[in-house]
């Protein structure tokens, strides 16, 4: 659970707003059917370098797909970003995808730039239309209360049914010069009763080439967002968006380039950590550590498996060390593992090793369990890789806001 | 949900004792911590042809290890199944072995007939040591119960905490001579706290040459057994048997192997609904449909997909259509889909179609989930290949008794 951090790094609060240069607002448009803040808008004060990760679901909600036409069509440049909640414009076919298309020119009318240079992103009900006109009347609210001091605000904005804010900020230094890496992230998963998506923006000061940006991006997140499970569900709507401005002094080429991943890497854990335990129903923060795996990608592939295991995750929910769960699981994953070399541990208690169970240990591993942030190790006793997955256990809460019929 | 029964086919009550020249007893053998009904012996009046098919978990449990050893060593001969609930024997290292290679050794001396005649079979608590003596003690009393009216006694000894015994029976008729095929089973995967294992066995009377029968079984498995799932987990237990003893003066060969596999094929998907129905916290059965797939595989891929996710089987346990969730789970399912030509129905409701919601039939489809056996379909829209995978849904109750410590 603890994150990596060099001496040239400093994780501070904060959030979008963080680097220089960038301004937030977060109103209320009225699409949630609750009422509360449902849209936010982020704005560059100058074009920056933009890179986006998207879902690998094959039913791809129409904002997911026009930011992407607006990333190639703009070459990777950037001056906005609008986000509704409460509705997540996915199934809703080309009447889907012109509402998506307008919100980027609506965006553009009031900030003063291209259509293209506008990503839109939805989260929310599936199946459902998002009425454009509510966007179109809450805009010019949203571009007077933009402001660097209104980071919080976007961040509720974005929420569903997240029990909590979701932010993080992180100060590097590149060659003498101090840039700033910012984010805000939404959701876990796909957990909530036709509500969807997890969303992510983060945004940085520091001068990025769009090549090195798009790489730093998907080497944070498929160590990070990619790493985390609450249900096993992924979304129509998934995104996370990265913007740099350049307005913080400092590049990032191919020397820095390690440090700055370092950053966005610490920015989009603490993020990815905080979806998980503010997932539906979710008590408690497990770190999966699977090692002695053949490759790093069986290491991945047995600890996900075991991290969406039902079995495991009410296990740790009931504060059973049950270790018999963790080895049945790793398993049935599909990757190289050697029972007779195993190893199993809850905390730093070994339950299972060299073949036998170590059962007097099992009332040491329940008393563990009682932590609200739990480490479980598996090693498959093939080899030398190794590969990390973070989850939330299951709880009867989970069944019952997933089961309840949209009111 | 209904069985495709040809005519000459008929699905009866029985189970395992209703082919002749099979007995069986369940008795208690005080392995269980609360007692009651814990040891099963079947026994075939004459040496049976015999099948099996094992957990593709790779930790594998002392009693498949032996039971798969007895099989190659007798080329597929058995006299006796002893079969005891309540201890898994599995992750219990050389002594396991022992203890269940001492199963089949004990039985083999009350039957009389050699040790690799016997396969034995385990299922409860995983990595904890299974006490050779209470077996020892409980085989005398076990051969002097065994009769061929004890079917429901041992179908109740090789339970867990399943709710109900699991039997069936089919009579069919082969050149004009009806035979008969019967089985009992337990379990629902892998779904009680430290409890593991789907376990079945089947008789027939048929004369049925080992090849064939090996064939036969893989064939009604692959579209039976393992077309069901209440929580995704693979236990280490996991076994299906097959006696066919020759008592019922008809042979199977390659003309009537069709009608051999039809009614095995009813008798193992009877069990296996039995199964899902009796899944931990199930309150509904529910068959998933998945049409217009490019393959078989993918169809089944897809359907297993749906039938394993979370937001899919809490959305059926509150009775909310919720479509958005069922495609979302296709998206995922790494098969080949079209989104925009897939269809949804909840039983013979539309709820997406040609790219669009059909919301307005919401309450009809909220209507239809309140029955206890429900259908649902999902067309991926790319080719003609289709696949059923039956599930349970996932309700508060599965949570608390999988979240229980041992007690």
């Amino acid at each position: 659970m603890t994150l990596s951090t060099p001496n040239v790094l400093e994780l501070t609060s904060g959030g979008v707003t963080s680097p220089a240069g960038f301004r937030t607002a977060g109103v209320s448009a009225g699409i949630k059917a609750r009422g509360g803040l449902d849209l936010a808008l982020l704005v560059s004060d100058r074009p920056a370098q933009a890179a986006a990760v998207f879902t690998t679901n094959l039913v791809q909600a129409a904002p997911v797909v026009v930011s992407r036409e607006h990333l190639a069509k703009s070459n990777g440049i950037a001056r906005a970003i609008l986000v509704n909640s409460g509705c997540a414009n996915a199934c809703t076919g080309e009447s889907g995808l012109r509402v998506a298309q307008e919100m980027a020119v609506e965006t553009a009318s009031v900030v003063g730039c291209a259509p293209e240079h506008v990503l839109v992103a939805s989260t929310g009900v599936i199946g459902v239309a998002l009425d454009i006109e509510k966007i179109r009347a809450a805009l010019p609210a949203a571009m007077r209360e933009l402001a660097a001091d209104q980071g919080a605000a976007a961040a509720r904005a974005i929420m569903t049914t997240d029990p909590f804010p979701k932010e993080a900020a992180a100060r590097i230094s590149i060659g003498g010069r101090e840039i700033t890496i910012g984010g805000m992230a939404k959701g876990s998963g796909m957990i909530e009763p036709r509500m969807a998506t997890m969303l992510a923006f983060i945004t940085t000061d520091a001068a990025v080439p769009q090549p090195l940006l798009s790489r730093a991006l998907r080497e944070a997140v498929d160590e990070t967002f990619n790493a985390i499970t609450v249900d096993g569900d992924c979304s129509t709507n998934d995104c996370v968006m990265l913007l740099a401005n350049g307005a913080g002094n400092a590049t990032v080429d191919e020397t820095s380039y390690g440090i700055f991943l370092q950053g966005l890497r610490a920015v989009c854990l603490r993020l990815a950590l905080e979806i998980v335990r503010g997932g539906e129903g979710a008590t408690k923060l497990v770190t999966i550590n699977v090692s002695g795996a053949a490759s790093t990608a069986e290491a991945r592939q047995a600890a996900k498996t075991i991290a969406n295991s039902l079995l495991v995750k009410t296990a740790i929910h009931g504060g059973d060390p049950n270790w018999g769960r963790l080895i049945a699981a790793a398993g049935r994953a599909n990757v190289a593992f050697d029972p007779s070399r195993a190893t199993v541990m809850i905390g730093t208690v070994v339950l299972f090793k060299d073949g036998r169970p170590y059962d007097e240990a099992a009332p040491q591993a329940a008393n563990y369990l009682k932590n609200k942030e739990l480490t479980i190790l598996v090693d498959l006793g093939v080899g030398n890789a190794s590969s990390s997955v973070w989850t939330c256990d299951l709880s009867a809460d989970y069944v019952r806001i997933n089961a309840d019929y949209r009111t």
